[in-house]
């Protein structure tokens, strides 16, 4: 039996105001979530009393500050699951951080005809760096396609790994759909043909545990945003063997051996992929977000979210001119739903529920490819935390039954 | 005459902290500096109010944060005197400032045989970028020398410069000598031969008057950590029109207009080089840090850092053994100052002075082959912002004095 969380609702201080006179319901979590008081607590707490670089410093301050960044990069790994902290990188996100594995790993090794395969339901961050590399290295970009409820199709996904796919990247949770990947199958497939395996988590960290180990993908990256921490702060992680071989894309201090005039000598991983000055304020929130996540519990927080999405859907097909998109099994779906209303904007309708108080995002969410396929330009996306409520859900459905009731002349 | 700063002083709560039970000195400011109640409280307010992610949504926290996100753009543009906000571009520091310089606007341009010149004073993040497109390229990498008293060798510049000077990359301010670099002459030399001119104005930014028009610099480059905000947040200012033959270096959401399956439209400048989502609280942390420094007055820390250093310098100097390094005149030097003490090793000292609460820094600050030109190794660096005070001077050289009598028969 999953925890009750309702307890934790009050550690965000943001959900206590109104927004246009109600009060706010944050439904946009995929795109970022809200911080935890004991976040933004330890952000001020750092700039307070310990702020300071990291690294280079004998003083007080600085070691201070150099061991609460070294220790999240422990408290990353364990969370993870990973073996060790040399294999956490600190990235400023999941874009940087699958940037970096396209070109400074994948890059090097793909050579004309060689293919990558990737989902037609990938977010742009793992679709136009890999565009980029094949243009670059004449390998071929292909698709894995869906099944009819908006999952990855495991079977067309059998299909297209042949001895030419060299590159296998794909999501675990589609930021637009919901839909939760079998990545561990996919991996072991993928493993069986020789590919490497990158997996974007950028949805999956903040909602389900994770197992890099169990997965055995080759290569996995996240953002802190989306789990309660800074901006501006994400992680990759890679198998130590892969990460000896992935090249850096920038160079400056830090990562460094020796300089001299003509040619350098970079450190030993994971140091000589972070030049410059890191961001220590958001590391250090990453860690009090990975205390404060695995207090609730990740097991809890994910079948909490289920319970949502399974009291909202049918709520959601029950109303009219409501189209919702992705799986209909909840098993299969984590706290993301996408839907759009016969006749009208999406725009409108997020422009409309915003009126009162509810925060829910329109648009195409970074994966053009993917409405393409849907046959859609955009879709109203609702995504859901550890801090929203049942009672939320039946306010949502009332204010959108009202929207739909204003705008029933239709906005399109 | 210059604004008194000391009431700015309380405004800085780390400060008021014992360290080894001493009140703490922080002297360490060119590796970062500390930051004012009011960007601490800024950054707080933000994730308590208004934390969402940015142009991306329709709703009232998503327009919150991108009016503060875009406002701080304007914020910077009007503070280094650029001439509109699309010259100014967010990036995760100095360093990845210049690596884009280098790698998606330099290496673009470069041929076997043309040359790239900066100086031996340059920080490992304006060098080490350098060697790498060099190495791509087949340019040279071509150094300009210092006098003696450590300041750019303007003769050597200027013999240096030559039709094959293709770019020419120079620091405003050295981190390690504190000498202030006339970069408004330099730049109209290398103009006149046709170079593009790029500023590293890491340490110059924070402490002193900056207009990037009347520098006539190309490029321009800086941190917003060094300034009182975030870590992780950075700026980088290019002309128009050179920004528009930039090629962006990563790829994802943002920083797209279409994509298709196999190819992709990029955003108009700045956008397309902003790729995933910002560090939103380190732009916004940013522009309440160039407000606070506005009230400040940046001719104000100028005067007051020149001040410091006048009183430093002699005292240090008077001590036996303590060898300074860097200009004799107090005219072309900021608040940074590098110096050794015969027959100890600057880790001892920095390690002394701080069990007597004094931040220094010792080692090659970045700088190798600064190091090796100087014939040293390492250095012990002071390095002075707006709220150190003359009384800090004193007991900094007490302490100095307290240290070598303590380790009266050398550490080295």
């Amino acid at each position: 039996m999953a925890k009750n969380l309702k307890k934790y609702r009050a550690d965000f201080p943001i959900l206590k105001q109104l927004v246009n006179d109600e009060p706010l319901i944050y439904f946009d979590n995929a795109a970022t979530v809200q911080k935890p008081q004991v976040v933004i607590d330890t952000i001020s707490h750092y700039y307070e009393h310990d702020n300071a670089n990291v690294h280079r410093g004998v003083h007080t301050l600085a070691e201070r500050a150099t061991e609460q960044f070294e220790a999240t990069r422990q408290l990353v790994a364990d969370f993870i699951h990973s073996k060790s902290a040399d294999e956490i990188l600190f990235t400023k996100g999941t874009t940087e951080s699958l940037n970096l594995v396209a070109q400074g790993f994948a890059q090097n090794r793909l050579k004309p005809g060689d293919e990558i395969l990737i989902s037609i339901m990938e977010h742009h961050s793992n679709l136009v760096p890999w565009q980029q590399v094949a243009q670059k290295t004449g390998a071929k970009l292909v698709y894995v396609g869906l099944t009819d409820d908006g999952r990855l199709d495991i079977n067309d996904a059998r299909q297209k790994m042949t001895g030419k796919t060299k590159i296998v990247s794909l999501t675990q949770i589609s930021n637009v759909l919901g839909s939760i990947t079998p990545i561990k199958e996919l991996t072991r497939m993928a493993h069986h043909i020789g590919a490497i395996v990158i997996c974007d988590g950028a949805q999956s960290v903040p909602n389900m545990p994770i197992d890099v180990r169990d997965l055995d993908v080759d290569f996995f990256a996240f953002s802190g945003h989306k789990m309660g921490a800074a901006t501006g702060i994400g992680v990759l992680y890679g198998k130590n063997t892969y990460l000896n071989d992935m090249q850096p894309l920038e160079f400056g201090g830090e990562m460094i051996d020796f300089v001299e005039e003509q040619r350098s000598t970079f450190k030993e991983v994971p140091w000589k992929f972070e030049a410059g000055t890191p961001n220590i304020e958001g590391v250090i929130s990453l860690g009090a977000t990975i205390n404060y996540l695995k207090e609730v519990g990740m097991v809890n927080i994910h079948a909490h979210e289920q319970v949502l999405v399974a009291d909202l859907i049918p709520m959601l097909k029950a109303i009219p001119g409501v189209v919702v998109y992705g799986p209909t099994d909840i098993e299969q779906r984590s706290g993301v739903i996408s839907f759009n209303l016969v006749n009208l904007h999406p725009h409108d309708v997020a422009t409309a529920l915003d009126m009162q108080g509810i925060a829910v995002r329109a648009g195409h969410h970074c994966a053009q490819p993917l409405m393409k396929r849907m046959g859609v330009s955009s879709t109203v996306r609702i995504s859901l935390y550890l801090y929203n409520t049942l009672e939320e859900n039946q306010k949502f459905i009332e204010a959108l039954i009202a929207t739909k009731e204003f705008f029933k002349n239709g906005t399109i």
